[in-house]
């Protein structure tokens, strides 16, 4: 079974790198850098992507794949992007036993590659749009990693859409980032925080970068998907026109999007605990474990149990037996609730003869009797609905009991260590990046929602928290992941 | 539309590569050897996707992900494997700006990356078997490619399992070799033979070596599925040792199967023709386009198509309607033959008139008359459910009209040229050596079906064709992909 997993309190960091390992999620491989998604931490993912991919197809987007080597020349063709990019970059100089005349870069990113497609795909507004996704790896070189929030290579997806007119990529990029927030709340039951980046905190090559942010129980932010306005800028990179229906050329207006397998570890921080994974139901592969209690007539409790699962498959919800004889009721308690199983139900010969079974709920570790009868499926749909709806709402709660609104700079200095921060801000990149290095706390986003920028007053005028300027806003301040 | 595709009579290799591009399932990338998979290319790897991943997880399998990156030194620990892979590899010298200490190999196929969790993992009897499978890219340089058949990156699944006794290992071998020929008979109604590969053809690194093997049109063989028993290798280049039952160590069996983005190509070359893609409708993620004929009361004919369109939907027949005036309905036919859209349905004022609308299987070309009553949904799914099969006889029926037995090496010369040859071996590498030389065929595949071998009078003892030496059985030669 586990290791033991050191407590939230006692060492955040810690409590998450142990609940990965001992959940069997991930782990470190022997490549620098480098992680394993183990199959239960894969399985999570398959999940997420199913239900994304799902909503991508929705919306009208279709997969294919691009190459994983980007040429040297390609990446520089953007300014910004190979500043930004470059220097993070793993090169392949040889292959075939040959030095290669021009470097390969394996892409951090394939807007480049992409987009020398693109330019031989679109010719006119008729090939428009191009809403194209890709399943992927990415590698970007990092010092320090953390499993699933930071690692060298990743898994991800990344949207790249081809437009007409500015007015339709910027709807564009606006769908697509309420797509993650649906994804977001919907599934993963985290609340997120929708809005822009700052100039400074936005992707290399984009004319403007629009994310999600979720608060991790330990107060900190973590940008949980993006969707950039890349404006021409690829395009005149690449040299991509086409002729509009007046019949004259322009270059094509871009997006891309992504949310990446850093997911698994917000969905970790969101909502698990000091006994291990807690998984909101729609993410389960398996959502209901049976224990059967071994004593008495075992053939009968097992024959029992193995007639629920059956009976909850039938209906849709995943079930398991766990009839090993081996481990004790008490091990397989603690076992799958360190894996995350979202409701455990136990059953003996005592509770057979009432025509009972006890189950639990994994987030709140509340235990319920269910009656053994033909509504059993019912009654575990209904834990599972309340479970993934509660969950939403405690992190929601969470969230707000961690966000204060803040006028003066130093009470600003002790929030930021707590939890998300409202407070003006004078619209500089110089200001931004003062308030950084003193604090390390950043511009997590300027929220697009207006409930939220009313319910923090957001648009109120003032003064600048750090420098005493005018501000016509506020925004959201964080340290994060 | 399209650009005219060479017939397969006149160049069958230039037939394949203008149908792949003209159809737009892949294009060739700015990058060497990389090809792009395209939209209508990539929706047939998912549909193979979602049924093989489905068949993995029926046997037993689950999914994980392993590093991109190998270590130059893990490639090294298997002598065979780093001989027959280390010379095709991509690699990397520089990461974050700087040399690495290390050279990391782009995986070509991951057994030694996988193994050194393994080695993690395993402690005992009780942590086997492990059944993992993996979803990836792969990357094998290669000079002369094309797309899907042979190019430096492509994508696909191996699955890598570890084992307590060389009975189980290699009852997972023969398992995942029928779930590969299930899948390619059943799916992509492509006959394939079954069997062991010599040892000269066998996987660097692997005791035994199992393939499914398929004819093209052009009477070559395609390679389109490997299962192979590891034996101990890699446990021991990787010091994998288990506790047995009996309480003695020992090192873990091994298997590892794959099948690639390869079998796209080999799909195109079983049943496609000089008009397009052939698509079992298995693999169809649109089986039936609705085209209506605008003549007359248009909106009537719009409305009755789109109905018709919902009906099939609704009885799970993924059904569109192509309604756009700027084409021709002739364009259009031609447009989804090329496509590969198994049922093409043309509905028009007269028909509707009548009662009727007339389908055209894309397979035969065949027109047929439905009833546009309740039952049309039944007709449209009897039609679909007789192509799959009828294109499974028909490339049965192909195969065995182009498999000859020969007992002479002059017919043997000659007979290659055409199609698969049966004939007398004498077991010896020298002997596969130089008729390989002479005629640039291979042996695919010692048949391990005993219908098969039957059929042939493979187990009859003979000469060998061309040694002349006693031989104990025949064997299948042919020129391959």
């Amino acid at each position: 079974m586990a290791d033991k997993i050191t407590s939230r309190e006692a060492d955040y960091s810690q409590w998450y790198i142990d609940l990965v390992r001992s959940a069997k999620l991930a782990d470190y491989s022997d490549v620098r850098g480098c992680m394993v998604i183990r199959p239960n931490g894969y399985a999570v993912w398959e999940k997420m992507q199913a239900a994304l991919d799902r909503m991508f197809k929705e919306t009208g987007h279709v997969n294919a794949y691009f190459p994983l080597f980007i040429p040297e020349s390609f990446i520089a063709k953007e300014a910004e992007h190979i500043e930004g990019f470059a220097p993070e970059c793993a090169v392949v100089t040889h292959g075939g036993g040959e030095e290669l005349a021009e470097k390969l870069y394996v892409r951090p990113t394939s807007e480049t590659i992409i987009w020398s497609s693109y330019k031989k795909w679109i010719q006119s507004y008729r090939d428009l749009p191009l809403l194209i996704n890709q399943w992927a790896n990415v590698v970007r070189w990092e010092m320090r990693t953390r499993l699933f929030l930071r690692t060298t290579e990743f898994l991800w997806q990344e949207g790249h859409t081809a437009h007409a007119t500015p007015e339709e990529s910027q709807e564009e990029v606006m769908r697509m980032i309420r797509v993650y927030k649906t994804f977001a709340e919907e599934y993963m039951a985290m609340p997120v925080i929708m809005g822009r980046k700052t100039d400074s905190e936005k992707f290399a090559g984009a004319d403007e970068t629009y994310c999600i942010e979720a608060m991790m129980q330990d107060g900190k932010a973590l940008q949980a998907g993006t969707s950039h306005n890349l404006g021409q800028n690829f395009a005149k990179a690449f040299d991509c026109q086409f002729q509009t229906k007046e019949g004259v050329l322009d270059y094509v207006w871009a997006t891309s999007w992504g949310v990446s397998t850093r997911l698994i570890g917000a969905l970790i921080m969101a909502h698990s605990d000091d006994r291990g994974l807690v998984l909101p139901p729609k993410l389960a592969t398996r959502q209901v474990v049976i224990i059967p209690i071994l004593r008495g007539d075992k053939a009968a409790v097992l024959a029992k149990a193995e007639s629920m699962a059956a009976e909850l498959k039938e209906n849709g919800i995943p079930a398991f037996v766990d009839d090993s004889e081996q481990n004790s009721p008490g091990w397989k308690f603690a076992e799958y609730e360190l894996q995350g199983i979202p409701v455990r139900i136990e059953v003996g010969p005592r509770d057979i003869d009432k025509g009972v079974c006890i189950a639990a709920r994994r987030d709140t570790l509340e235990k319920t009797e269910l009656q053994l009868d033909a509504t059993l499926a019912v009654q575990v749909s209904g834990m599972l609905s309340a479970m993934q709806a509660d969950m939403f709402q405690k992190a929601l709660r969470f969230r707000e009991e961690n966000t204060r609104e803040v006028t003066d700079y130093e009470t600003f200095k002790s929030a930021v260590e707590e939890g998300f921060v409202i407070a003006h801000w004078d619209g500089t990149a110089e200001t931004e990046e003062k308030i950084k290095e003193e604090t390390r706390a950043t511009i997590r986003v300027l929220p697009e929602e207006s409930d939220y920028r009313e319910h923090y007053h957001m648009d109120e005028p003032g003064v600048c928290i750090f420098s005493g300027k005018p501000s016509s806003q506020k925004v959201v301040f964080a340290k994060a992941y």
